[in-house]
């Protein structure tokens, strides 16, 4: 007995990841509510998205800029050449230089190896990354892939294919959360922050 | 760092409700790997919502049918004009409807008192629900709004304004939903269900 337009709005928006039918009836019934701008500018943003927003074809990072540019990650003078952080997709990206503590470029995969799901090493953005080491200006890769088992399968296959061409291949420090409490830590997260305990020097305090 | 059009998808997408920036930034990253259809189904099925869906001149629940005539609830011939269900929302009125256990009309509130908010009998479409008693020829009218303070308090608004006019209203029972726990049941849920218990006769019978 619903509207049929109001029924193809609930549809689309149960296609969003982690919204089910009853949450997008709720956004639907939100957006009847809500000034038609709301709904308008909604509607705009989601055009605009798909109509301006593509990958650089540097570092694979969302841009906005002219069309075959590289984006601001890669453009930025102020960054340091020689540092390249891998990254599975962009929120880890986001993520990462929300720290503030990484200066270096990116370089996003767009996924990792899954052999499950069908993805290998072709369907990464790996070939492009090997295109960039070639130039031979990068010292380091920081493979920050997520501690999980295809991000650890993923870092392992890149230490391979990496170490080989003499780069520095590092990986983000795994072990007890800032915060966190060695009570309530999994053992596999204490196990890994025993064995890659480190010297406590003055230099190794909390920022 | 992240392009303007993603920064305006993210903004709109925060304004739903329930959505904080970070699943509103996993919902844009969401809707940028699918395929450009899925943006613009989305987009067009916002507008056409607004562009189409009202609320019905006599119930106000939502219909998309020609300007200022009634919704399929209102005109539908199989329906019990006798009967009149009293509902706070439209996600409310959906709901009793799935029961498939209600074959009368209904009146939407779009709203319960709430002093505190500022909303009094005059923003919930109570005035109207007046005119139509007016017609005689409503038997009965079921108060369904929602067992919490303002639809307790919104329920007794109307016993007190609907009694006077020789109609008998009834509230929907409360007490311990199907599969529920005695041992976990709230105080005040159990202590309505003891006050309210009834004869168990051979026609009390889960159906």
């Amino acid at each position: 007995m619903t509207p049929d337009a109001l029924n193809r709005l609930v549809a689309q928006l149960s296609k969003l990841p982690g919204i089910g039918e009853k949450t997008a009836q709720r956004l639907a019934f939100h957006v009847l509510r809500s000034p038609p701008e709301y709904a308008r500018n909604l509607s705009q943003a989601l055009l605009e998205v798909v109509d301006k927003v593509r990958l650089c074809p540097r570092c694979f990072s969302l841009t906005d800029g002219p069309t075959d540019q590289p984006c601001g990650f890669c453009t930025d003078t102020r960054r340091d050449d020689k540092v390249l952080c891998v990254v599975e997709g962009i929120a880890d990206e986001l993520a990462i230089e929300r720290t503030r503590e990484f200066r270096g470029r990116y370089h996003v995969l767009h996924g990792v190896l899954s052999p499950l799901e069908g993805v290998g090493p072709d369907q990464l953005r790996i070939r492009e990354l090997l295109v960039r080491l070639e130039s031979g200006a990068i010292d380091e890769v920081i493979v920050a892939t997520n501690p999980d088992v295809e991000g650890e399968a993923t870092a392992l296959y890149l230490v391979r294919l990496l170490r080989p061409m003499g780069i520095k291949v590092t990986r983000l420090a795994q072990g007890i959360p800032m915060g966190g409490d060695l009570e309530y830590a999994d053992q596999a997260t204490l196990a890994r922050a025993l064995a890659a305990r480190r010297d406590l020097e003055p230099r190794v305090r909390v920022r």
